[in-house]
């Protein structure tokens, strides 16, 4: 039985059918529940449980701040205020609960926000499945000379060709010795009775790095909007920004009104130093500065003029 | 407008109807939703919001340890293991958020506990309500010589009315004093218009550690675990204690085998140090170990004796 | 024997010598280690400990983002830049303890800060001394009726005059009552030895807010920044304000390269939402843009003028 | 230039001198500092950093739990006290950073906690060695068919050849296609100038698990003892064992008493359940209680039963 029916099949024999709660209930959320959304080749993302929505965020706020008013309208200004100014508590009284199957790399990058908590399917007990990530042709990235992060030009075709065929060769060769090292038992075709079989948690080191796991992840949601700003932002690797774009989705469809603060003031906003700040005012004034005159850093003045809109 | 309906009244307006899930959803639980627990003399625990039942955390576990089967009883039996061995994540995945109403020198124990989510009524923006904690005469604890935690030996009936009267008596000038340098605008009937009005950050540090706040609480039931095996313990002040009692109902109505768990496995459980352990073979053995001969040290001693049921 | 000298009695004999280390050592920060820099009347803050300077972040972030070079120039150019794109983990590399003296309605605000380890003196166990806060008349804010965090205007003098006698005849008539209701056996002059005496934990709920207590703080360099942009913002209320703009003379003594950064990429600094940046960029290309013509709500447009220093 | 040598270099440049410091210092932790432990083939474990000492807990603890005396005999036994009670906020006030070279698969265990800081070596910036864990012959444990944790019985020499043979082979053929990607310019004898070369960040997903990376990773005292309980467990994972014993080496030079009382409470120590203890009770009394009359699971039977050190 594969690793991703196993896990699923415990799920969806619980999520099958609905009840009556007094709870905040989001209907948008509730027919995202439970369906898998694809990333990369084999990935997904499927929101398991949730608590809270945009008034659960209201409420709290009320709690800390003083009563406000009631109406829909004075929500989404409160909300926006929240966010605008940091007040990041009571985004903390609305939770998620994702199943997630990823490569392991994407794994080891994710796992660095440590304000979350994780159920790895662990390859101590059980036998990974065959399944790696191979990349699309387009996201083939060159190596960049001059920014390190970006992948600015994709690889040609021969190359590319060469590329994917040795990725899928030895992920596939890995993971063939992997099951050949088990010798598990249950496997009927090819296990060999003479002999013991390496344990799991040391046969899984053959693996790479490409292999895909699965998790239960949970966050708040003010640590999932500090997950996505920068797992969302233009700077992420590729193959976790897409993950965090999916997961932009669904919090679009559970809280509409904290998402689109969030756009607003974080992932789309900038933040401006106070030499930057000193630059825009003569700006402002009239005075056309140049990157000498500026005071700034080649980088933060490049930085800057990206902000502006003005060239690069 | 009182703090307590000011602040009820805005959840109870988007709380009041049902709705349907898809999520797991404890009747119990929901029973118990929005309807404040009383504790000490005007404090409640009120359950707010949920995420989670004992079939989430088998179903996390299930993912980090491989799948088992899927009978109830067998989930018993896992939930245990995982409280047993300290594998704490699959608790995680569960969570639950509180509003409370507790008097200021409970919330800075309570406070404490840094794993959970926090948003506090704020004097700085709204007036504290003319409310004190004062203890029932049989809680009117003499300060122990020795062990300075307990409350072995209650006040006799003229100290305890002393007491009393002077805590009534002192809370209350207080906060008659905090209102009178406030001097809110609000309040027609004693506004002085030929004076400002302290500042409400600034008139609060008038106020006695008796005065109730309140506030949201949000932890995961690991977390929440970890609060109540110290604050339901004998040894936690009674104050905070009363509180954790209600907590612990609130528990067993929720998740039923993981509360048993808890209780078996920490709140009941005894450790035993290496050296406890020592002697402890040596009684079965059939030794009569004395305090002399057991190297413990005297406390440590009376410890082991007492988790073993003899004397003290 | 009072609290404050107890508590520096136990360091000053441990920390009288000095020793040779390996360690990174900051001359700057030695020359300040267990001297106490006032606040407030009777408040302070005291280096106790710390590990690591600037050149441990550069360590670190060297580690993370590969080799640079080495010399002193691009140290800062490196600092600079984790700071702007927000790598944060080479910040927590440093960490810094402080004993701190300041007032408990001080204390309920600072332990908001959950990422730190504190060890406050406990009034279940000790008795707390004698002294309050009692601002200075030019901290006697009024309430202001607009903006509720800013204190715009000051208390005239008679009614100064009102608040600080009642503040301190409150304050005082609750802490003899507090020593009346223990009838501590230590306190020979005034010992009752008719009555038993009201435990600690409970004699304690009598104290106002602005008694002073003592705590050990401890915080990684980045958890201090934050600390440090909330609470030595402008909107920060006063008596906190003054407890962290003496721990930035302390971090200016301590990274002296991490400090610039951040104050001129956290404290000094403005992020600019999505519509701001919107509106800036039309003001570049010359358009004089009003509120109304910004589509900025009126509290964010007054903000983005006050960023470009434009009126208000 | 290889990594370790990266590393390392720029470390030892700035730790070579020794300074004056007021702060305590421990002579034997002194001693060890920048010097790497080996650990498996080519692992180690460097202390590059501290703070605090055994005298640093004994101050936070009586800052928390008032005035007690000062001889040396006394800490010890304070400290017991502390570690016995789940008093834990003193040792958060002990930091130690370590530089630690381990196999990626060991590193995905270790990050799962989070309560630590770490900088990892990114492989989206640098190249990684070519530098594999292979385990010893008599570490190659054999999948044990009940116990799914334990490496009961070791593969037999043929078996061991071919599983070693396996894993170096798939390592080696991975890294090298993994720098043939690559085509690194800085490779002057394998670049070929007609491919542009896959970025770093995709080239890595084709390593194996059990290739070596190096982080360093901070923590407090409190955060480490949960650490070394779980990871220098007889249950643990060998591998990760391997690191904690070297790191417990570490603790004893460092903090002695506070090490000597993690291993008689914690590492030592056993938690018996309250069902666990009433069976003890009854064989206190005499009676010879089977499994089957002890209502305890023929597992929880078997773990009381070791800890009295009766058969299994």
């Amino acid at each position: 039985m594969s690793m991703t029916s196993e896990v699923r099949g415990g799920i969806e024999a619980e999520r099958g059918e609905t009840s009556e709660t007094r709870r905040a209930t989001v209907a948008a959320l509730e027919a995202m529940l439970d369906r898998p959304l694809p990333v990369l080749d084999h990935g997904f993302v499927r929101v398991v449980d949730y608590m809270g929505d945009d008034s659960a965020i209201v409420a709290a706020a009320r709690v800390s701040y003083g009563r406000g008013t009631r109406r829909r309208s004075e929500d989404a200004g409160l909300i926006r205020y929240l966010m605008r100014h940091w007040h990041t508590t009571p985004f903390e009284m609305c939770v998620i609960k994702f199943h997630v199957k990823l490569p392991i790399f994407v794994a080891r990058q994710w796992i660095r926000h440590r304000m979350a908590s994780v159920n790895e399917y662990s390859a101590r007990y059980s036998i990974l499945d065959r399944e790696f990530y191979l990349p699309a042709p387009e996201h083939l990235a060159a190596q960049s000379p001059t920014n390190r992060q970006g992948r600015t030009q994709v690889l040609g075709e021969a190359e590319a060709a060469f590329v994917l065929a040795t990725l899928q060769a030895d992920a596939e060769r890995s993971h063939a010795h992997y099951l050949e090292m088990l010798n598990d038992p249950g496997e009927a075709g090819t296990h060999d009775a003479t002999r013991l079989g390496l344990a799991r948690e040391l046969a899984r080191m053959n693996l790479t790095l490409n292999t895909y796991t699965q998790w239960y992840w949970k966050a708040d949601l003010h640590n999932l909007f500090h997950f996505l700003a920068l797992r969302a932002d233009s700077h992420a690797q590729y193959e976790i920004r897409a993950y965090a774009e999916r997961m932009l989705e669904i919090v679009a469809a559970w809280v509409p009104l904290a998402y689109q603060a969030f756009l607003d003031y974080r992932l789309n906003a900038a933040t401006l130093s106070a030499p930057m700040l000193a630059v825009l005012r003569r700006m402002l004034a009239g005075e056309a500065v140049t990157e000498k005159e500026s005071g700034l850093s080649k980088r933060e003045f490049g930085e800057l003029m990206a902000v502006l809109g003005k060239g690069s």
